[in-house]
């Protein structure tokens, strides 16, 4: 590992431009994170001078910022496998290496785990201190807050230091967003600090307690006041590209021994011109070219994002009623379009996944179409208000699941597998799936239209299935595509109906092909008349076993004791899916059309 | 419906006199929330004095101190059913009256929803306000914070009423909670004032600007920086019982426009003097003595939270390594016994599950065995963090779940249905159940020595099981209690067990018995074994029936291609449960050991 600590500030320097050539020349041809951890190179550098990553808990909150601490801790060599499958993670993993102290993919984490953290180093009586690295864009998540209660009474030993580009992924959002950056206000008032503190001689009495008060009234103008409140202390704002001062601001942090916040104000996409500063575009990117900025390689098919986007704009053409929410990912789910067009119906509530579900709740109330737009994986935050809030009250909010299924790169911690499980238990709720253009708008139509809760969802990219014609969606029916030659009988749900025509292709036998469209509520009487003709039964879809679509189909069977049956499900076992090109982890995972056909045909011979 | 528009203060005093009289009455009888709803009362009467409740959105925030709202609201000739099967709900609800616009039972909704309804009110052009009711215990959750962080930078017009009795359930814990108490130096400082703005004049340059800010800065000394802070507006604190002023100050608020927070003291239990300025013991009560103030009935046998925190208290003595946490529940879940015993282990953090979860995780990489002890139905609240931040790092941190199962009078938001169905889809995770005294125990023992994440579920009060001898758990393993004369097998999964033991009773021929003990991972051997014998499976959980245990066993036999096994599940069917007495509610749903054994039978003889 480099060992930093006798560097010179030069030396400093001239290893954080390093990192940024590095990781620009990386992340343009692997894809990854960009401009985020570009800005933090320097603070990065300056927290490994300062603290000792051997001891002290390094957390980086959502941690595709540590591309820095990656390559500082025995990962330079290994660098240009960032993200590919077999490759280093996008995000920090402590089975990758020991310094990564947490597993952080999702956001707003990190304060929480500094506090348990802090916990038990206490219990330990050691010497060592949690450090928190986390944006400005994580802040807005109410465990963030959650923790910084604790932490304010408590008043373990933290550092928390707040990368500030003032942008988070998009647009910053939210009353603390527009608190970070009051900073002309307040040095302003630093100017005016000494001679106020004169004017208090004027007070015949008390006047040492107001002094003292006085002094704390001026945090107010910083924007510290909020953690001060909160009992932490505030040291801010700093140039986070200023590594002399960086350490020396680190160093009194390191020495409060109690909770402290660093305030650092960086440049998002430090070192390259061509994101310097720009937001949304360069947060996550694919492959690029170095000198133009521009994206190495075109998309072919829409992707399923766009066609919501798209679709859901012209829903917003045609009702004044469809109104909707993103927290935190307009681009990314395709929502920024239809915001522009309607800033006043659709709303980025910031990261913040309960507060965005739960506040659609009474906008169904009264009488509005909300689409609740969370990738499968964030709609975990939010699961105790879809059953409390939304599905107890029956309301039609229509959640849009996009990200189900294995989503490539970023990894386990992002893989859309679990929303059919944790949704199914849920009364009131309708579950769907469409599988390529042509039925994505007809399931957006559905939900469009049906005025209790329902869930939908849509993989990352392109649907595997080519587009064709379809019967509009009706609630429980499920869509023969094809009958079969034999007994054998493909039940497909969203992206899975795609994977199985694939299969099917490569079959010596033609199975029928079901497209379920309705996990939830099933289509009965379809399955019940299919199993007088089919007995092999294979289920596709992207989703875990445990709880899931193949799941559902053995309830039914059981109820119904429809006995002769065998159902054999292609979902996903009971692991954590790593990243990589979905190809090859859907490969590692035996996924591929060829290896389920393969599986499929040594099913029948055992049978036979 | 009472019309108080036109009431004198003197009369509205009245009516809160009379309000509390007949809440103590009739909680009193039936058991429910006390001293919160008591404390609430003028408040409540005020907010309907002021505000149009056929109009404007009236949302409390867990709603048990609404009952004031109850009896202003056509319910008074009803409110001796409080909390009764087929009676009124002790929360609102909206399918009780038109004057409940929304469901709350979990707490920290209320901000998000007044959000949600400002919005729908802005759209629609109506002049409405919606009303947020809530109590300073709930403002610790994070999703109040998100909903502050939108409403603060997008400025509705919603009034906040803060109910601060300064005790929240338990011991108010945080940050939060101590700013709430700084009034003492607010009125304080208000006093100087006038002075300070006249000390302005001695600056030379920039006054005006400065008194604007310097007057601000004033804010900071009250506690309603904080909100202030994130953009909405602050009254108070003011007399929660004094209505005339509440009245003046609602109808300030009522005129601002934008958003403002009125901050009310109010005193718990306020009108009788038993409970009056009590914390946890009179929050939520069983029947009482009016007169003295004594329990109506002791119960009988031990009940399960007991078990746990006198098993957690012995593990505490033993190893120090033990850790602790609960949200806002120290008795509810028996851990403030031992929280008394060793406050340096096992910490409140407030109604916060997502800090509570994600805090334990650093603990068990650092050598510790956090318990982290969440209601069921609380723990939804978690689910991202269970996932994210304990199951993907593999870490052993052991989930209580109490209140699993049915939960009487609380009724359907509070109902520990679901824990299964969105836990079984988590890798790494273990899930178990004891169904009686020694198998908690032992179930616990086999938590706090197990190296991952694993979670065990245990109902409110007593398990139907007596106690007996057992062997200790080990990983995946089941204990079969009984063999059977013919082929039928009961399979019980924690209380379900005692269930399946009650029914048995009741049949002719004797069932084979198994105690499940994990439905993740199944005893796969053991139920292959079983199958062999025993063709006839009934299935016993208190548990939603999709994705739960008999969607477990049936993946299993799927998987085996164990066919000629017919499985019937006795678990929660797809609905939400109503409140009610545990075994009327139970009852309803056909699942009293005497139900039970006559749908089996009828079973039985369909099949011969």
């Amino acid at each position: 590992m480099t060992d930093i600590s006798a560097y010179s500030i030069e030396e400093l320097n001239t290893l954080s431009e390093k990192i940024r050539e590095k990781i620009l020349t990386t992340v343009s041809q692997n894809g990854g994170h960009l401009s985020s951890t570009m800005g933090a190179v320097d603070l990065i550098v300056a927290m490994h001078k300062v603290f000792d990553v051997k001891k002290d808990p390094f957390i980086f909150d959502v941690s595709h910022q540590a591309y820095a601490h990656k390559l500082l801790t025995d990962r330079w060599d290994r660098f240009d496998t960032l993200r590919q499958f077999g490759g280093l993670s996008g995000y920090t993993k402590p089975s990758e290496s020991p310094y990564d102290y947490y597993v952080a993919g999702h956001s707003s984490t990190s304060i929480s785990l500094a506090v348990g953290a802090a916990k038990a180093i206490a219990l330990k009586k050691e010497e060592r201190i949690p450090v928190a690295f986390i944006g400005d864009g994580s802040m807005s998540a109410g465990m963030v807050y959650e923790a910084l209660n604790e932490l304010g009474d408590r008043k373990y030993p933290v550092v928390i230091i707040l990368n500030d580009n003032e942008m988070s992924i998009a647009k910053p959002i939210g009353a603390i967003s527009k608190l970070l950056s009051q900073t002309m206000a307040g040095s302003f008032y630093q100017k005016f600090k000494g001679k106020v503190e004169k004017v208090l001689d004027h007070f015949p009495d008390g006047a040492a307690y107001m002094a003292k008060r006085f002094e704390e009234s001026f945090k107010l103008i910083t924007p510290g006041i909020l953690f001060e409140e909160m009992g932490i202390e505030y040291i801010g704002p700093v140039d986070g590209h200023d590594i002399e001062t960086l350490i020396e601001t680190m160093e009194v942090a390191k020495a409060f021994g109690k909770p402290v916040i660093i305030h650092a104000q960086t440049t998002k996409g430090k070192g390259y011109e061509i994101a310097e500063g720009t937001k949304e575009h360069w947060h996550g990117v694919g492959a690029f070219d170095l000198k133009t900025g521009e994206s190495a390689k075109k998309s072919g098919s829409k992707s399923a994002t766009a066609i919501f986007s798209e679709t859901l704009l012209a829903f917003a053409d045609e009702d004044e009623k469809v109104v909707g929410v993103t927290a935190a990912m307009p681009s990314g789910t395709g929502m920024n379009v239809v915001m522009e067009k309607y800033p006043e119906r659709f709303w980025d509530v910031a990261i913040a996944e309960q507060h965005a579900v739960t506040s659609m709740g009474p906008l169904a109330k009264e009488g509005f179409k909300p689409f609740c737009t969370i990738y499968s994986t964030f709609l975990q935050r939010g699961y105790d208000q879809v059953i409390h809030d939304i599905a107890l009250m029956d309301l039609g909010v229509a959640f849009a699941l996009d990200r189900a299924g294995i989503v490539g790169e970023d990894g386990e911690t992002h893989q859309g597998a679990f929303d059919i499980s944790y949704l199914r238990a849920i009364p009131n709720m309708t579950l769907l799936a469409p599988y390529n253009e042509t039925t994505m708008r007809l399931a957006m139509a559905f939900a469009k239209e049906y005025e209790h809760p329902c869930a939908f969802r849509y993989p990352r990219g392109a649907f595997i299935a080519e587009d064709c014609s379809a019967p509009a969606f009706e609630r429980g029916k499920a869509n023969l595509l094809q009958e079969g030659e034999e007994d054998i009988l493909f039940i497909g749900y969203g992206n899975g109906v795609g994977r199985a025509q694939k299969t099917a292709e490569l079959m010596e036998r033609e199975p029928a092909i079901l497209d379920l469209r309705f996990v939830k509520p099933l289509d009965e009487a379809m399955l019940e008349k299919l199993a007088q003709n089919y007995k092999k039964w294979f289920v596709f879809s992207d989703s875990a076993k445990q709880g899931g679509v193949g799941s559902a189909i053995l309830e039914l069977l059981s109820q119904k004791g429809m006995l002769d049956i065998t159902l054999t499900s292609f979902e996903y076992d009971d692991a954590f899916i790593t990243h990589g090109n979905t190809k090859l982890v859907e490969e590692s995972l035996g996924l591929l059309p060829e290896q389920l056909a393969k599986k499929i045909n040594e099913k029948l011979e055992d049978r036979n």
